[in-house]
């Protein structure tokens, strides 16, 4: 239904598909019978997808319907964006779910754990069943069991956070094509429409480009990527880096600027206009930039493969649900308590003042790109790229898991909130692995990289980061990718 | 054959054995027909347990040998202390392990992962398995196996370092009773005799006094405490406190005095002398105390019960055997490398100096039982004994794997040398865990409980510390334990 195109990628080609609003109209058809879209859950993805799904499908028949858990708080923001229990665009999810056609579910990863059951139940014979992680897999392996029989499963998981999902497509109506890309995945296919279904879905949400991957590979990727760049380690990074900057004697706002705010502004504005090597050559000085690099390289290399290890084996899941069960009744704690946060809105407001602006007003590129945090947050960026590339995952798959996310969507929530804010407030299951593995990353810079950093770069590893096939990676990405305001 | 005492604890009694050189006379027949102990194994505990038993079995006829690997680096310091080839007191593992009537397994828990059928093969008939922590019953829980049938399996589990069992043993030849609690478990008895037999190796260890519990609960605790108060969480502390220090101004060395050398040398000595509360009155600040205790006991008590969790479910296992697999041809990166490590020789240096020593001359006083590192230690401490309480561990096994192991064996040991060399070279399983854990409960700190020390103390909490029923229980093993010297 959707011309596939290929991505030319190291070592061979990719198929892709093009997003945009001109195939909107090829929807119904791509959908295959789909006459009722069931969206179970309201959090950040549940919130962007039901609303883009609905605009896409704006028109077309086609009915996007949310379904809440009895009781939620939600419900009061759903009514308000339209949905209502009067047109039965809204309501209990067993009941939204046992009308649905494709159900998509986008409720916590550990309400899915306690309730697919229920939920499989009262599905309808033949109804697609949609994930936007592959998280359920990995649970239904864990209890030995497997989805429902006789139901197409597919995946589309956008590569970014939910709030860029929605934010992105507004953009999406001036600048075509403008959203966050997605990988899919068909993870069975009783009917032969399992492609074209994930094809439509991804588009409705307006992902520019739409790649191919398994369920299996999405979830490594995805729970590996989250607990390291892009959440994990830019805590665990920006923690150790803001006690460095303090005890060699920088104020607060100064060692804000130097760990967090580089990193957030600059360093991410940089890789997102110019790729990987171009931060490098931004810093002015190479050199440190190249020791920093190779101090932080092993260490976090490491680290990512031991989080892939423990989230291939069930490890990480496991402790999840074992987290979720233990914090049923009271509060999980916060990390925005550490001193760094209290100074934000300080370094924030300094945004605004007349000496930190640039020629072009970016207030991102008034904080210098730190030539010693821009090579340990590159460092372990790329650690992350060839360990993924080592697993055998797929070219976009890893640049956008690696990159892309976390320079086109988390990065900028970073920089508008902070990062303590961010961990704070995302999906449950990111939340807990950032608080478990985070700490990890920051004892890795503090206790091996910021030690090592006297040392003279490793020219084998500088080489091999210059040469990475991750940069044609990257460049072909961003050829499909029109350029978008990402400020927050 | 052993006499039995009551121990009183709160809420009832505990059944104990007292040791003593005095009932090595007895060991022969309690030992029931063991002709032949193979000690498999070479690390701290196989050779301080080969020479313990070797030493009181001396003139019995029961012959003790060791078995090591092929290839092993240990075979030089095995016949230096006195075992050979030749007298059959020192061969190949299997061959060791096929001649014996009690085989004790003290080899790494990765190669007892690796290779317990094959030691399980080559077992006379009805010979008795013999462990030191229940690690190898978690495995085969996860793998779904089990022990062979017919043979006794028992346990026996010095609460302190190989180390120390060694060391305290020794001066056990001047003072009767000196030497490093054990607990004991019978997990199979088809011949009725484990409960003897354990209690003979146990006393011929050294130990002052042996309580009972299950391979399960002894594996429990021991994991989970080396993983707090034991190992992660001292060194978490160390690392976030000196941290802090320096930010807010002190020289290295003070820093390192007021985190470290505070815990290792007088807080620890305190605790052993006196016990808990003593320490809060030592510090001169009790109101200080009292809010650093507050602010660090939740935290820490949310880690203790996190970790439980994951060694009870089996996942920190799976972690460990999965990080073994995979450093398998590459060495464990060292946590010695964060800038503090690089002053100990100075801080140890001016324990020496005359300005630095106390009345009794007792080096460990010299540094001031900081009030506020004080209060986080024995609040993470208390925050321990009261989730194993939490838990149903007997009285005895909360006491010694929270507080006398502690306070005894390892923070002596991380005096001597330092905690970094401390974790560093500790049991593999152990420096996982630590290296794990530690960087968790460095967040817990940064993150949560420094930024709370300015709120005023919980007085409910600090009423339940100075009530606790663990003082009672840590009185009555005082009572049983001789004063021993523990510097080492």
């Amino acid at each position: 239904m959707f011309r596939v195109e290929r991505m030319v990628v190291p070592g061979g080609t990719e198929a892709i598909v093009r997003g945009g609003r001109d195939l909107f109209p090829l929807l119904p058809a791509a959908l295959h019978g789909v006459e009722r879209i069931g969206v179970l859950g309201w959090g950040p993805q549940g919130r962007a997808q039901a609303l883009n799904l609905r605009d896409s499908l704006d028109g077309t028949g086609i009915i996007v319907a949310v379904g809440l858990r009895p009781g939620s708080r939600s419900v009061e923001d759903a009514r308000e964006q339209g949905f209502s229990e009067a047109d039965g665009t809204l309501g209990d999810w067993l009941e939204v779910a046992a009308g649905a056609d494709l159900v998509i579910l986008l409720i916590a990863d550990a309400a899915l754990a306690a309730h697919h059951e229920e939920i499989f139940a009262v599905l309808k014979p033949g109804a697609t069943i949609g994930l936007s992680h592959g998280f359920l897999l990995g649970h239904l392996k864990e209890l030995g069991s497997t989805f429902p029989a006789g139901h197409p499963v597919i995946a589309v998981c956008p590569k970014g956070m939910g709030d860029s999902v929605r934010r992105l497509y507004r953009q999406g109506a001036t600048v075509n094509g403008a959203g966050i890309n997605a990988s899919i995945a068909v993870h069975a296919d009783p009917d032969g429409y399992g492609w074209d279904r994930a094809l439509a879905w991804s588009i409705a949400l307006g992902s520019p480009y739409t790649f191919a991957t398994t369920l299996a590979a999405e979830y490594h990727s995805d729970i590996v990527g989250e607990r390291a760049i892009l959440l994990g380690a830019v805590h665990g990074l920006v923690e150790a880096l803001y006690r460095h900057f303090r005890i060699e004697g920088a104020d607060p706002v100064t060692a804000y600027e130097r760990s967090t705010e580089a990193i957030t502004g600059p360093i991410a504005r940089t890789i997102s206009d110019d790729g990987l090597a171009a931060v490098r050559a931004a810093t002015g000085d190479e050199e440190l930039f190249d020791r920093a690099y190779s101090a932080a390289y092993s260490p976090a290399r490491d680290l990512v493969a031991e989080i892939y290890d423990e989230v291939a084996d069930g490890t990480e899941l496991r402790s999840v649900i074992l987290a979720e069960q233990r914090l049923a009744n009271r509060p999980m704690t916060e990390i925005g308590g550490s001193p760094m946060w209290s100074h934000s809105p300080e370094v924030h407001a300094r945004r605004q003042t007349p000496d930190r602006s640039t020629p072009n007003g970016d207030d991102a590129g008034a904080v210098r790109v730190d030539a010693m945090t821009a090579g340990l947050f590159v460092g372990t960026m790329m650690a992350q790229v060839d360990e993924f590339a080592a697993r055998g995952h797929a070219w976009s798959e890893i640049v956008n898991e690696s990159v892309i996310e976390a320079v086109d969507s988390l990065l900028p929530y970073m920089h508008a909130r902070d990062v303590a804010y961010m961990v704070d407030n995302c999906s449950r299951t990111a939340r807990l692995g950032t608080r478990r593995w985070g700490p990890r990353f920051q004892a890795a810079y503090e206790q091996i990289a910021l030690p090592h950093l006297a040392r003279p770069a490793d020219q084998t590893l500088i080489k091999t980061f210059l040469d990475n096939p991750a940069h044609q990676a990257l460049a072909a990405a961003a050829e499909l990718r029109p350029s978008v305001d990402i400020s927050v």
